[in-house]
């Protein structure tokens, strides 16, 4: 993985700047010869120009020897189109709808300024409305491990910009999985914090209640070295916290139940999860198996519920004023939320919270939760068959974790028998983040001596 | 004051308990030779029996030597009846409502279990919905100082209890003032926890989002005696939380600014609040004109808003059922409510985190704010000829407090020429409720100098 010209991980391309074999307008090179190719083929819905990319190379290298601590120095990136970036266009992949941002958000501002270099804007589920990466009118990024396969969603283009090695990290958002199921299928690490740890001051808003920023990089140590450089309270963001980590003690883990996994998860998962299983087994022999049943029975709020109504609080005007520029699928599942009232709103709100009471026990006993991060493969064929069956089936690990506050992790584990990757996801409080990364790094490592990426491929 | 044979403020109890002066037998029966006279006309839903106060009475004498720390011995309290008491029925101010609670809220579990004296259920505005006092079939408790003013709601009976000396404490709740506006009618201290800190198990819910028991007694010290006795986390309430208190440093101290007073008051109140403001100045040489608009600018929410809808969702259904067991402006304003959408609930709670974070900056320069309880002295005349002027009018300064997580205290502070009590309140943050006590015990202290209570005088 390391034989590369450009191996993009943020240690080897860190690595090669202090040895002098590449410098940042070097890497801009590469990248600028790469954003044409067909494997970038709907990934991006916009770019920076060729003369900004050298320049912000020049730039850095001017700052090479500040002395300055820029965690980021050099680090390409891209920025899921839902998120403002100062002096480009936001879409949220509806033309219509498009907006030149005067000022970054938070999480890009923060980036930026520890060092790294922006790319591009990448494609989504229009207004981050699905699980799939199939609803866009700039069309689907192709699933570089088998294209008859979706690339998954919300933020498609995003997981795909960093699977075909173009960008070291994009970001990405996650309401209801849109962080972690693209992970999972294009065979990367996906980090979410839990809401309010990153700000969302910039973003277009699904659940602005609970929608988060999130990233998508080639293994754990790349999405820390983000996480450190992006997290942290933010004024301009009503709904940000200042989340206080404790890292004590041996992770306590649990792992979801397999009798109720096979009910959840079509047999080839089935397999792969007792692989995973097996391995978190010999890592953490005090493992316990976890019902998951009170966090899965949110997951019919996000998309049928009234949550569903937080959406046409963010984009229901502009669908209404402009029809015929919206995805009709994402038209009809914002318009359909206007069925719930008031009191429906808060009846959600309740049944959160008191999941949120039901599972605090559970919260006491164990630090980190484990699950598959997708239920079944889904090809590009099943969602054109069937536009909702599939997207609601890819939530059914991933829907509860933000309106209950929970921080995640999707970490790559095996692939199936046609190459698709495939994933655990880790789950935990926010405060319990540090124990949620142990276990992560556990398995990470386990999982990479199981399984090649794509980058090794593609490099030979 | 301590001059009567029973001064009810703990204190005095504890004292003439520790002495042998008196026994709580013979405090029990001083409250049944009160309970059917003429001042308690109104106040009381349903009390315990004759047998089971002596029981009570007795339970405790037996206690008294057995080293048990019971910091409420012996006192006796009153609790509205939106909250329930093991045995007894709940009515909400609504025969039709009623049902016999099989447990007991933890706020009167945890009174009980501290060794306090339960005497009966209180009136209150019907289902809480209400700030004035006169919403309910049981009558209308009399004012104890000038019988042509209301008694301030929803707590009605709970405030007219105390007041006139038949309990030590009255538990009420407060959603939008409800714990304060009775306490500035009635000359008492009335104390609402930041929601969260009391639990709000076994409360018949208004608003389930911000709702918070409270607390009615003559001074600040007893109600920070029931505020030892009853705060904390709770098991049984998912929006329980454990606030950390921090005491440091001198209370940094704002008070509504002067101008916009002019235009919220009226003028009698105006003069009393500027007889507070030179008192705090005095005490608080540094205090700052503060402007309250943003704060206020969340009022219409609760009474004309989607918040209303959360009233719904506690007795909507039983409304529609039995539409002539209920108030008629109770029923028609919860009804109201139902013109809001799921996204009109949802922009309130933006509303609300918008709001919090505008005030952000506000509560890192102080610790305290302080504004009038109530803006106007509202007599049952007026509440005739206008069922909601006066009621919305009686929640200027009170209705942001909980939708925003404050904690108030309702200090009183002088009285009209009518001879009606008025009394300012204090905010602060959970975590700054140390300073806010600081500072009302300081201005309690003035305030007692300069006015008599109603007890004083009944005790003649």
């Amino acid at each position: 993985m390391a034989s590369g010209p450009f191996d993009l991980r943020m240690g080897a391309l860190r690595r090669a700047y202090q040895a002098g074999t590449i410098t940042p307008s070097d890497l801009v090179q590469h990248i600028l010869s790469r954003l044409d190719d067909a494997d970038q083929s709907a990934v991006w819905i916009s770019t920076t120009t060729k003369d900004k990319l050298i320049a912000r190379a020049r730039e850095l290298e001017g700052l090479a020897d500040s002395g300055r601590d820029l965690p980021l120095y050099g680090i390409p990136f891209s920025v899921k189109d839902n998120i403002d970036v100062e002096g480009e266009e936001t879409t949220a992949a509806c033309p219509g709808f498009a907006y030149r941002a005067e000022h970054s958000a938070t999480v890009v501002e923060r980036a930026l300024a520890a060092g790294a270099i922006y790319v591009g804007k990448t494609n989504l589920d229009q207004f981050a409305t699905g699980l799939v990466g199939v609803r866009s009118p700039y069309g689907i990024p192709v699933n570089p491990f088998n294209a008859d396969y979706i690339p998954g969603g919300s933020s498609s283009g995003a997981a795909v910009s960093v699977a075909t090695g173009v960008v070291s990290f994009a970001f990405g958002t996650d309401t209801g999985g849109s962080g972690r199921i693209p992970a999972s299928y294009n065979g990367l690490v996906g980090f979410k914090p839990a809401p309010g740890d990153w700000s969302r001051h910039g973003l277009v808003f699904a659940c602005r209640s609970f929608d988060t920023p999130s990233v998508f990089t080639n293994g754990l140590e790349d999405a820390l070295t983000v996480d450190g450089a992006v997290r942290g309270p933010d004024g301009l963001d009503p709904y940000s916290t200042d989340f206080m980590r404790s890292d004590d003690g041996t992770p306590r883990v649990a792992v979801l139940q397999p009798d109720l996994a096979r009910n959840l998860c079509e047999p080839e998962i089935l397999g792969l999860f007792q692989e995973a299983c097996d391995a978190i087994s010999t890592l953490f022999p005090s493992v316990t198996p976890a019902d998951l049943s009170p966090f899965q029975a949110l997951n019919d709020l996000m998309f049928f519920g009234p949550l569903l109504a937080e959406r046409d609080v963010s984009v229901g005007a502009f669908i209404d004023a402009q029809p015929d520029a919206c995805h009709p699928i994402v038209a009809s599942l914002v318009q359909s939320s206007r069925k719930f009232t008031a009191a429906d709103a808060y009846r959600a709100l309740y049944r959160i919270r008191d999941t949120q009471g039901e599972t605090a026990g559970f919260w006491k006993k164990f630090d980190v939760m484990i699950t598959p991060t997708v239920s079944s493969f889904i090809t590009l064929a099943m969602c054109e068959d069937d536009p909702l069956g599939p997207n609601f089936r890819n939530g059914t690990f991933t829907n509860f974790a933000n309106p209950l506050g929970l921080a995640a992790i999707a970490v790559p584990f095996g692939h199936s028998e046609a190459g698709v990757p495939w994933g655990i996801t880790l789950y935990s409080p926010p405060e319990r983040v540090p124990a949620m990364i142990q276990v992560a790094a556990s398995l990470e490592q386990r999982g990479h001596a199981a399984e090649p990426h794509l980058m090794s491929a593609s490099e030979s």
